[in-house]
């Protein structure tokens, strides 16, 4: 079988490997407090032009998701994410069991406004029972979306803007972040993710890593005493300079953009190939997500050579799935697909 | 002023109260182990025809509904309820503070049905990461609900049916549930209660009583240990006999369903007076709550003289509102109401 | 039976309950923004000289302690409190079901001392690992003592001296605050709470209302949004001017300090007429709970008329026991059990 | 410097590394369902002759940890355990955070026994206020414990009998389990772990992998929905294959229990070394963490070459430390430790 179904289907990209084997038998502190980990901070402030922000290192997406939001609220506040967000609708409650309740806004291609935070701040206040509802406490989204659609640098601008003047602290779940930064046009650069919110992951596991999140915490209120709340949630790791080794490699030479930039390309031509042979996509994504509308007798065929991810169904005869590129993917799968898919959708069109 | 906002503006009927006072100095032991709350317990059992169910006192209706549902649910579960059930709605995330989600049902009328629980639950089991998703654990409801709408009891019979097959415990907030009982029609009777679901509450604070929710656990898998868990949440209270003599008062008698009776025959008036000057009802409430939808015109005259609730914009010029009938709502007081809502309106039209 | 096991055994103070009476048919907003709740407030401010304090009304002491607590820790802090304190020992672990450890601290007389919670923050501080330990937060005392026991006016000054130093905000339970400060000596006076301590509560329960603790917290930075929290954890009660009714009545004309007074008068006369009969006291208090050293075969003979609260065996044949005066207890009790104590001894001893 | 502070200084055995690179590029379905974790899950299933055991994996200590216990308890119960476990002294309250209290029992050797289970239990139903108190709901040991003891097979026998006969999960945290099964001696053999106790871990991190614990449970009603908790908690490794490719290799071949015994054998060395040299033991370890007493003067010389673990205080011119051996640790590094040991001691002699 040829795996399209998630971009975590296979290990690191080979020149994290090879760090990790290269550095396996020296002896370092735990916890992160080696000298790999403090040059991947330093690495990653170069690159985000973020000279002074406050960088940790965790496993995995829901792990530092759940600790950066548990940090900023307190036990009254709830987070404002769109209603496909991740931290609702994909993490079995872990905000909830931090305690909070997650304020979902209505979302057609997973992103949320400024205008939308503006409005349901607003409708808080005014209502005269709003010490029996919950305050709304930061902002939450992911960039790209779960749709693998992307905010772009102005809508940051805005959403921050207004998240400020709020008082509500900004944080973007940054899972593929990568993939949202190579995707061109007027997608927020890396500096931007320093600008224009109060913290932002970098992931790693999706972007060529075996595992890690790199968490970036702009605003120093929120970043006191962080690693007691890694600890607390079973977040820092023993033997954590894996997550510094990992995060050098990845920074050095902008392998990350690199690995990146490639996944997208090829997302991009799964989309284009799709779309050449008549099918329409679920979201408009330019990430290395994609998410065709394909007849479920094309659907039966590809099964028996590929996989992908089941989305929803849109109509009788019809369901959205979900392509990915990774780190890993070939361009003669990505041909082999694209030929298949167009022969089959001749057969079909021809069978009816 | 002349106030119908709601119905917990007075303290507690006048035979509560005489019973507190017969009963202030007398010596019982603390933390509802006392022969009050003994006789209130079997009074509640024998008037619901429960005759093995466990019955707790606690003093309001956030703090019962936050220990039973944690009771209920294991920490990876969420409660089913309406989106415009009280503890999604107006109870500062309460539930969320207990680690568990709220699942928001939609919901025009405040109920939910069997048959958007089964749609819900076969959902999640038929989603491939359903692993990553809260698991619906229960349901809860409240009967009358926040709209003053009411369930009848084919439709409990059916719900509880479905719950009770798919194993959710199925939980009833009678914050109102007198007012309910006594509305007539193919309404829920007490023993319906008893037989229908799996716990359900008495509300006693908008039913006569200074303060207090009566908790009926019918299924006893769900009660052990419950004395703690009312304990850990703040909600034994020290003198628990006063739970019990005012649970005693209101079932003697059948006060509690005469109060309720009552209270709903004068919002009925209140309903049937507004719909006589032709105003519409934002929700068809048979109970002690009605929501007039009337001209902004009329409701600055109203402010006045009269306070109620103010519940939603309906238009440019109209607005919903809630006015309650409670215990102490006297039919002078209606009548006045009703005579001016009759007049200002007549002014206001010719005022057009 | 004359009971004597807790001071919580009967209702209200008559004066209390005749408020309560008095206003009971008054319409009055509920959640505590009546007028009532706000006369109580300015009230309490001028008696202990707070004039910008925040006073909130809760039912009960467990509630007000968890919400005070949860209000003022960060997820990764915890609580320093003498073991036997009763957030740590009486609580069903309350403060641990809002996420937070109880740091317990050894004590005798159920009091800690200022150079002990010096010690333990310089011992966490100087822990290499102390980002895998809980960080003290802040600190817990009860005032009098779970043991009847009083800090002195320098104790106190000085435990807030060192708890200020080190940025540990000071809480102090006053479950049975009148009975302290109506205790002489060099005990604390109203106004010393508003001094040397974060925070307080002036209990109700235990001093002559039928429920509810005064929640005084004179540190602003902990005052924010404090509503929101009460009615997250169940604590806002809806007829909430019941709560300000009581606490006017006990206000008025130092009801509350009077009915301490007393309590405290009534109790010592125990402490002397147990001592007169040569037995010993486990603890020093010199508040409403006594706790005697008395023979099994003595306490066998009370058992036939009087209750008290068993508290620990201390030899084979002795016991230590509770007996509290409440502002309901009677001279002629009190003259009755002692006479009865002084008999039954020389009984016993001619026993032997 | 040689390090000898902890056992998580390297990275993999290279059997290990080996088996990682080997399956890098290959496509597996994430989180844990992939044919390495269910061929990891059956030879642990064979070692440790659980054949019908649900076997999961997790990253972390704290974080498994923190799932099974709260998998376990119900809101109002805590874990018995020794005031030395990891879980009360080292892992910043996550219990507390997940809600619950650790009941910590005086202990000396860092074990716990049976006795003072039983103690505590009848202590808790026999008190009149058990509600008031934390209910004991499971029991959590370490098995090498946090001091390098180990619990005897007989000791482990009587510790689950009565846990059983309480209806006490008893839960064994094996982040060292290797060290603990190869010391020899009455030491509980594999097949023990399943007989003795409802759940315990394999520790990987300490013990020749990169990362990772496994979680064997033995009793099944506690497993049920187990994989929503471990997302929840953000412990479900999106490339969850790591795990089980790591836990294959430590399984094949016995190398897991190779690993472990020699690094046992050499910290024994180390023990017998500062023996000889007149130091005693704080602790009488017989697994991979010795902790030697030794003189300030002595550490203050050895600091140039070697790290160590400050552990405590002894006296005024001695201190107890830790040197741990690892799955890296060379013969020549033990080497040169006790001769440097031995030589130094004799100057401070001759010094003195």
């Amino acid at each position: 079988m040829i795996r399209f179904e998630s971009d975590y289907l296979e290990g690191a990209h080979p020149q994290v490997l090879e760090a990790l084997v290269k550095t396996n038998a020296e002896q370092a502190p735990g916890y992160s407090e080696d000298v790999y980990c403090e040059r991947a901070r330093e690495m990653i402030r170069a690159r985000f032009e973020a000279p002074s922000a406050a960088v940790h290192f965790l496993v995995g997406g829901t792990q530092v998701n759940a600790v950066m939001i548990r940090a900023i609220l307190r036990p009254h506040q709830g987070v404002l994410c769109a209603v496909s967000g991740h931290i609702n609708a994909h993490e079995t409650g872990a905000i909830e069991a931090g305690g909070h309740k997650v304020l979902a806004l209505p979302s057609e291609d997973g992103k949320i406004t400024a205008a939308a935070v503006q409005a349901y701040y607003d409708a808080h206040w005014a209502d005269g029972s709003h010490e029996h509802i919950v305050q709304p406490g930061m902002v939450y989204i992911s960039n790209p979306t779960e749709n693998g659609t992307l905010y772009t640098k102005q809508e940051l601008q805005e959403l921050y803007k207004t998240c400020f003047a709020l008082g509500l602290p900004l944080y973007i779940d940054g899972a593929r972040l990568g993939y949202g930064i190579m995707a061109g046009g007027d997608t927020p650069a890396p500096a931007d993710y320093t600008k224009y919110c109060d913290a932002f992951t970098i992931g790693g596991t999706k972007v060529g890593a075996l595992f890690g999140e790199a968490l970036v915490i702009n605003n120093h209120t929120l970043a006191k005493d962080f690693r007691y709340l890694i600890k607390q949630s079973g977040g820092l790791l023993a033997k954590g300079r894996l997550l510094g080794v990992q995060f050098c490699a990845l920074m050095e030479d902008d392998l990350y953009f690199k690995i990146a930039a490639e996944a997208d390309r090829l997302a991009l031509r799964l989309r284009d190939g799709f779309q050449a042979c008549g099918y329409s996509m679920l979201f408009e994504s330019v990430t290395n997500q994609q998410y065709p509308v394909l007849p479920d007798a094309l659907l039966a065929r590809l099964d028996e050579k590929y996989t992908y991810c089941y989305w929803q169904r849109v109509d009788e005869s019809h369901s959205a799935v979900r392509f990915c590129a990774s780190p890993f993917t070939r361009e003669e799968d990505v041909d082999a697909l694209l030929a298949d898919v167009a022969s089959l959708t001749k057969n079909i069109e021809a069978a009816i």
